[in-house]
């Protein structure tokens, strides 16, 4: 009987942390992690404030796990466009379409992911994040080379660069002090994933596409 | 008498302010933002950790005006660079060899201005610093348009892209956590120069370099 007490208790309490998280990302996705504050995340999740400090250190230590765990989908995405069939400078093409696709769909969990300034514990992710993007490029890169369809050249260099561009250039357009009209968002983005995927490709293969 | 008072007391005031700033850049060259703690940066000045407080409202807003600083001294070096005779394509390759070459030469200055993670105060100046770079960038892509040796395209986001490939691309190397040997640095740092300005001439022009 007290055994089955504390299952049920473990199961509460991994439920709450659930909820908290959902309720933090739900905030992060409306207003940047500057609109998630302990006390509205609290009051959505309906918990005390307290009960979050019992499930995360810190404001900063919940962030950075909302930050890794949305990060990580991002990253899971990119891989699969990774994987389609075609070469390599094809699969490059759909990853890259893919990351600034899913971006501009949604502007502002983008802008927080990518952009927004935090904290340096959330900073730190970023940093190991970028990294593992370029690693997933930079495999497909040197399968491009081995190919033959992308000239040799230092593929971590290069798959860094493609992780610049791509996250730089779209800071701007993602920037929620952006003006949006809805009219236009789908032919601008359309245009705007053309013109990065565009640069990314020819920086990496050197040839007009 | 009592003018002469005042003024001498202002230009002590300077002074310690000035003071303080050479000494907080000092730490932050030789670790990072994180090396700067104010009773170092105190110890170094000679003057009373209250003393910084009285010139800086906070440990930020210290830090902010260091970058700012630091920051705006390599914005000119670009600036100059771009300033250089020569078409646009030349000027943009002198301006890129002047960014990269500069970081690799003050690595660890350089890592903390481009990506070292440290507050939210200091990551929006940031992101205000990369647009300066990006204009000086655009402007030139845009005489390069009207030149005719940059194909037409999206100056302000292949701007963009410059920036981001140029600091992503130095991160790794310039990160602290990276062993470096001193004999090996000058070569390993121009073959490293010379990819990173290949990918973004390349991705600007579409013209193997």
């Amino acid at each position: 009987m007290a055994y089955r007490e504390t299952e049920k208790m473990r199961q509460r309490k991994a439920e709450a942390r659930q909820r908290i998280i959902d309720c933090t990302w739900e905030c992060v996705a409306e207003g940047g992690f500057r609109s998630a504050r302990i006390t509205r995340i609290a009051g959505l999740a309906g918990v005390a404030t307290g009960t979050i400090y019992r499930h995360f250190e810190s404001r900063e230590h919940l962030f950075a796990e909302i930050f890794r765990l949305a990060t990580q989908r991002e990253v899971d995405k990119v891989a699969e466009a990774l994987g389609i069939s075609g070469n390599a400078v094809e699969r490059l093409e759909s990853a890259l379409r893919q990351f600034a696709g899913r971006a501009l769909k949604g502007p502002m969990k983008a802008w927080a992911l990518i952009a927004e300034p935090v904290d340096p514990t959330v900073e730190e992710e970023r940093l190991a994040y970028r990294k593992a993007y370029a690693d997933l490029f930079e495999r497909a890169i040197n399968e491009g080379i081995k190919e033959g369809c992308i000239p040799e050249q230092n593929a971590r260099l290069a798959s860094t660069c493609l992780v610049g561009a791509i996250s730089e250039s779209l800071i701007g357009p993602l920037s929620p002090t952006q003006t949006r009209s809805l009219q236009d968002t789908d032919n601008r983005n359309n245009t705007l994933v053309d013109a990065i995927v565009c640069f990314c490709i020819q920086g990496l293969t050197g040839t007009r596409s």
